[in-house]
């Protein structure tokens, strides 16, 4: 505290009392100080000479004298209608300020599953709805909330579940999160207190979740694998909810991830059964439920048993991961856990996007953008097979009558290879093997796991090219 | 799964292949079963009938047809222009959707602290910086993102929180979050990580905030409080930071929460002091720093030590709690373990907020609210001095040179008898006790904390009657 703190407002702290110095000579120094020092950083509006007048209490020609005299300086610049700024350059920029976002360069084209087209984002229509939201939105809306998330949206999503993916939830039993990761911590924070020890996977899936699932203090056991999907059958074998404790298994029944077949009707029944014999929890993630191509679509597990199941919905796959909302449709009893986990650590998603999403929703923009990027990833898997059989009849796709990334079966042990080759082709693309749980049983298979839902339309026909150079 | 699913495209799963019966009558009695059952809500628009019969592979007229059929049932209505949507009050809506949020009614008046005006929240300036913003944004800004959120609104804090607060900070460890108790949060994770037992606290507070640092493992321990601020020289009596464990404390430098009086320089010298010589680190709160009205601005204590504290801000006091959108300026050695803590976990913060915030800071539109909110605050504040002084000549209100918040001293023993007097005037506010640590050593005060930011100004009239109403 050696310094002496004066000030001209307190948006701007500056030494300005300084002894035996006029309060002109005092201000230019002081903002000639904190333009150098980088407190003022290049293309800050300044004050009006008259604001800033007004709050230091001095005549506002001495405001504006200062200006000039650091105008002249080239401190600052003064510009008709845009005010007094502080001139771009004046100061070095800190180093890592300056640098891009990424300083190392992506691959020029990309095929990691997991993102939808981003450049088909429906801009104009969200800013249509945000306007419409806003407008229309109560005050209070804007303050501290609902742990749950806006009666709005939780509204319009029970809606839209029960018609779109035959989930039966009242609105008082959907939760707003930020995604599923979101979601899962919540699972995982309330199975834990419950007393469950371990959490039974698919063999195939996303190591983000198992590690998520130990740092939640359960164990991830993976259900064997095969042609027709995950055995659950084979859940009494897996420890989940032995000893008295409650078990739980965590599903992508409409489109595995990501092997992309959907639950066989059998082995639905088995889980459900399994859930009522044992008192245990099935955890749906139904993330691009939305897109199927076939005429055999597969509506949620959750309508099975809306009081053993918790349904994960996201609208990360169906808009932009970047709004970070999803949504759980939770059993009645077991929403207050759930509602507390979240309530007592935080409120995470701001209001005005639930808001919008709502209005996206009850408006039909939301259908609108589904049926939209439907067709285009239709297409897109389209042109896929048909590159595949014309340049690499070695390779089969699977997986492929939903969602937006498909599994391309590949000659054995050739798999490191042909990512490696596709690294060569500026292609990011992932092989199977980083989706198979350390602890699965399926012998091991050699395939690529390619999100053609990823590229912009102009990047996919490249894309596509890069793939095919790089598969054998 | 007895039912033998079929469907009209994948927004809708109702069963149409019944045997012996042909697609008119099929889609018409599935549509009817659909909103019976409430699997269609009331007011849902349904796909028109080109897209339907395209999504069916039969003729438009058929479903042309099935809707004619239903809209005559009084299932569906039909208007020009606004397309076939399930009739209003087609069913009956689950008790509890039809329920209004908040089935009490809240209180007349509030003022209770910690929100600021809502009423005032710029909506129309903050949509325009949306659509510049979202118009600016480049694709990929749609997709995951940086755990710390996006680097322009890293870059327009760390311009705005020099200038305005004196905090110094590279955009490279400025992380977002969803507001002080998320970042309280990561940072108690964090604390933990480290080794950390004790936080030391002030003996003042929020119960919200204690009950997080039990819940991360630690114990809060409140230092000494006296009329000029926190005890800042007794933090090597708290235990923090002892047996060898890293030390830490919760302070509100500019603006004590709720008792308003900013921490001395003398204070300020000594908890930097012994941060230094025991490697504690000091976690500064600065919820409302902008609003400060006498001529002695409270720069932020991260100035003094950048290395030492952990500078959290947030727009929950500036614009509004349902942004959800707070900041931590980190010291450069903590960052990597904060922003693993946070990137483990989740990606808490929607990237169009982040975008609108940065647009509104780098455009002016942040400071002029702040200005205008500064002055509507300053008015009301004098408002109620006024007629504390005309109405209640026992009361005296203190901290009340900054925030939006006061603390009104009470004659002994009197607390409780005001409070259940405000309730009986339908007046919500909170006496000074519930903010006050259990083991907090100053003797109680009776005194309220008024928050008097909370009403409209339409509101605040009649709110600041009921509580002169109220007072002795």
């Amino acid at each position: 505290m050696a310094e002496s703190w004066a000030t001209f407002g307190v948006d701007l702290h500056v030494d300005v009392a300084r002894p035996g110095v006029g309060p002109r000579r005092g201000l230019t120094d002081a903002l000639r100080e904190a333009v150098r020092g980088g407190r003022l950083a290049p293309g800050t509006r300044l004050p009006s000479s008259r604001s800033l007048a007004a709050d230091l209490g001095i005549a506002r020609n001495t405001v504006a004298d200062a200006y000039a005299d650091l105008v002249a300086e080239g401190w600052l610049t003064a510009r008709q209608g845009s005010g007094t700024r502080v001139a771009e350059r004046a100061v070095p920029v800190p180093a890592s300020a300056a640098r891009p976002a990424r300083s190392l360069r992506g691959p020029a084209y990309d095929l990691v599953p997991g993102t939808p087209d981003l450049a088909s984002f429906p801009r104009a229509a969200w800013l249509k709805a945000s306007r419409r939201a806003l407008a229309a939105a109560p005050d209070d809306a804007l303050g501290y909330g609902d742990p749950r998330g806006r009666v709005e949206l939780r509204t319009a999503l029970a809606g839209y579940l029960a018609r779109a993916r035959g989930v039966r939830a009242d609105p008082e039993h959907i939760l707003i999160c930020s995604g599923f990761v979101h979601g899962l911590m919540l699972l995982g924070a309330v199975l834990r207190q419950r007393g469950a020890r371990t959490l039974a996977v698919e063999s195939y899936g996303l190591d983000v979740h198992w590690d998520l699932i130990d740092r939640a203090g359960l164990a991830s056991a993976p259900l064997p694998f095969d042609e027709r999907g995950t055995r659950t059958d084979e859940l009494p074998s897996t420890g989940a909810g032995q000893g008295g404790a409650v078990g739980a298994v965590l599903l992508t029944p409409a489109h595995q991830f990501p092997m992309g077949v959907p639950l066989q009707p059998d082995r639905r029944a088995a889980v459900v059964d399994w859930a009522r014999r044992t008192g245990g929890l099935i955890l749906e993630d139904d993330y691009d439920g939305e897109f199927r191509y076939d005429r055999q679509p597969v509506g949620a597990l959750q309508g099975l048993d809306p009081d053993r199941v918790v349904y994960f919905g996201t609208a990360s796959k169906s808009l932009a991961p970047g709004l970070r909302l999803g949504w759980l449709a939770l059993p009645p009893d077991l929403a207050p856990e759930v509602i507390a986990a979240k309530g007592g650590a935080d409120w995470s998603c701001g209001v005005l996007d639930q808001l919008t999403l709502a209005e996206f929703l009850t408006s039909g923009a939301y259908d609108r953008h589904v049926r939209a990027s439907r067709l285009r990833y239709r297409r897109r898997r389209d042109q896929l097979v048909s590159a595949l059989a014309a340049r690499a009849p070695s390779v089969t796709a699977t997986g492929i009558a939903a969602g937006f990334h498909a599994v391309l079966r590949l000659p054995p042990c050739t798999e490191q290879s042909v990512v490696r080759a596709a690294a060569w082709h500026g292609l990011a693309v992932h092989g199977l093997t980083s989706y198979r749980h350390p602890a699965a049983t399926p012998a091991p298979l050699d395939a690529l796991v390619v999100g053609y839902g990823t590229p912009s339309d102009r990047g996919w026909p490249r894309a596509l090219e890069a793939l095919c150079g790089a598969l054998p």
